[in-house]
């Protein structure tokens, strides 16, 4: 198949794994409920996520490097709610 | 950086983002409750870990094949229990 579309695939596939966690950072801030989300979920995802980051780093790889960026971000977002919500919802 | 240390790097991101869906699915099958987790999320990630795992195909990289495959099997899961469930309490 032609380079061009091959990348593209990968391209279109890095921009659905990137930008799939918006819908669910809106949802938990809108509802303000995050109790089925699992936790321990997006840890280890925050943390593989950083370990692709550094990955992307050493081998001076753009694509890697932007996606996992905006992911972390997004991941770290969602762990720093569920927290925050928890906390609230045991009165701390 | 020794190339072998680089390649661990990636291999334990790869782990990390491919096998962190478990707690998920655990919990929404053990708790029975999905409610706050973004169906829309799901789709947009399962649509993207298969774009994935066809590009993965087409530079004939056993990694990204790998890691895509499970995680398209794990993220279907979580679509079709997630369905279920929201079938079952709108009564259908």
């Amino acid at each position: 198949m032609n380079e061009f579309f091959v990348e593209l695939i990968g391209m279109l596939g890095a921009i659905c794994t990137t930008f799939c966690f918006l819908p669910q950072i809106i949802k938990i801030l809108q509802t303000k409920h995050a109790r089925d989300i699992s936790l321990i979920m997006y840890i280890i995802l925050t943390i593989g996520v950083f370990l692709w980051l550094i990955y992307g780093i050493l081998i001076h790889k753009w694509p890697i490097i932007l996606a996992n960026a905006v992911t972390f971000i997004f991941c770290a977002i969602i762990v720093t709610v569920k927290i925050t919500w928890e906390n609230k919802n045991n009165g701390k």
